[in-house]
């Protein structure tokens, strides 16, 4: 791991030292639309300092995937966890999180239940409104990795349809998907937010496991069985995946 | 700059000799519905290399922002930039992504005419699926901010009350309101999609700057005039702002 770093140390100072001569590639600075004059000075309604020295000029473009991983030192991947309610996906994504930031490792945890405060927060949980909450999960995913994140997605995803969907937006390359497992009576014992008693009271309709279906992964990446494994542990499973993944 | 990486650097390798002795501070592993055996070898149905070396045990939790600005090296912010359409945003931010990743930054574009075919597909251009693309590219911007990465968001967002929300949901501390100014003139000039041709043929309706409003900024922290500026010095002037508002 101290290896992995220092190799993506040594990338940043490189990408440092090619400043002093990058050139620039752009054909806009060129444009009839674009003025090529200074500006004045004191045309912008700030103070700005000085551009720090030897910051010459630049590149215009996107920027390719292999560029983003020399300065991240990490392959980008999504970790699709998907499981009932209460079978551990959170706990898991977020002790997962933990780990990968003390190997230096760039991370985001995308948490269903939060994600619903937020940009899913006009969504219900009609067949339709589960769907389209997991497209946006997919298509913040693959921007994510797009970043060079590596995403943690903790998100019970019942049908494999729509992880299909899932692993189409993001890419079968950067796609695992990681079942984590803990038998129906156990998550409903655990119950820690009351979800399962009020499905079995009538006050939840189409609740995953008691009145919908949820269909296990055909060929998961990684199975995680939470009722043997610490969180820690399942952690450091999901963190040895991540790493045989790595290129190079 | 050099001094950025070191000093970021230095934190990384801290990080990294942190694992050797870092404890657990979750609950979870002692919670009666989590068993604490060690799983069973070949539990897992794919081979697994040993865990790297050192790597005993990590803690269990959400990361603060002031870790991930540790790891990172760098202050997460949003530039939100405003403007006509053919006004110059999307060259500006690609120029600056580009310019930051030179520098070694962690950014991405979000793009609002490449967003319109991913997570908001499902979106027209209504008042009110305008308002949805807005909200929903600021919620994206956010999830980034917060984990770790500088956004650079290119979005017409016509309306002071829509980017109004877009800082609320980002939080006021990370979001730069950065208005790309060119004279309705010249951007119908540079039309590169033919849009305002389009609209002055009535086949776009409510098509900013010729059929719907375009409010600009009350107090930008910004403005950058793409007719006397090359999308270099541009991106060159918002570098030089996002070094200024870094801590330390």
């Amino acid at each position: 791991m101290d290896c992995h770093v220092a190799e993506s140390i040594a990338i940043i100072r490189c990408f440092a030292v090619n400043l002093v001569d990058c050139k620039s590639r752009t054909g806009y600075a060129a444009s009839p639309h674009y003025g090529t004059a200074r500006p004045a000075q004191g045309s912008l309604p700030m103070s700005l300092t000085p551009p720090p020295r030897n910051y010459t000029s630049c590149n215009v473009g996107h920027i390719p995937r292999a560029t983003r991983e020399r300065l991240t030192g990490q392959r980008a991947l999504t970790l699709w966890m998907t499981g009932l309610s209460a079978s551990g996906k959170s706990t898991t994504a977020f002790a997962l999180e933990a780990c990968l930031i003390d190997q230096g490792r760039l991370c985001v945890v995308l948490d269903g239940d939060n994600l619903r405060h937020g940009i899913n927060r006009n969504l219900g949980f009609s067949p339709e409104d589960r769907r389209e909450n997991i497209r946006r999960v997919a298509e913040i995913a693959r921007l994510m990795n797009d970043a060079g994140l590596i995403v943690i997605v903790s998100l019970i995803s019942p049908l494999q349809v729509d992880r299909d969907m899932a692993r189409a937006i993001i890419g079968a390359d950067r796609f695992l998907e990681i079942l984590i497992s803990a038998p129906l009576a156990v998550c409903e014992n655990r119950d820690p937010k009351h979800l399962y008693a009020k499905a079995r009271a009538g006050e939840i309709p189409d609740f995953t496991g008691i009145s919908a279906p949820y269909e296990i992964p055909h060929a998961p990446d990684c199975i995680l069985e939470t009722t043997s494994l610490t969180p820690n542990e399942a952690a450091i499973r999901l963190a040895t995946l991540i790493q045989s993944r790595q290129k190079g």
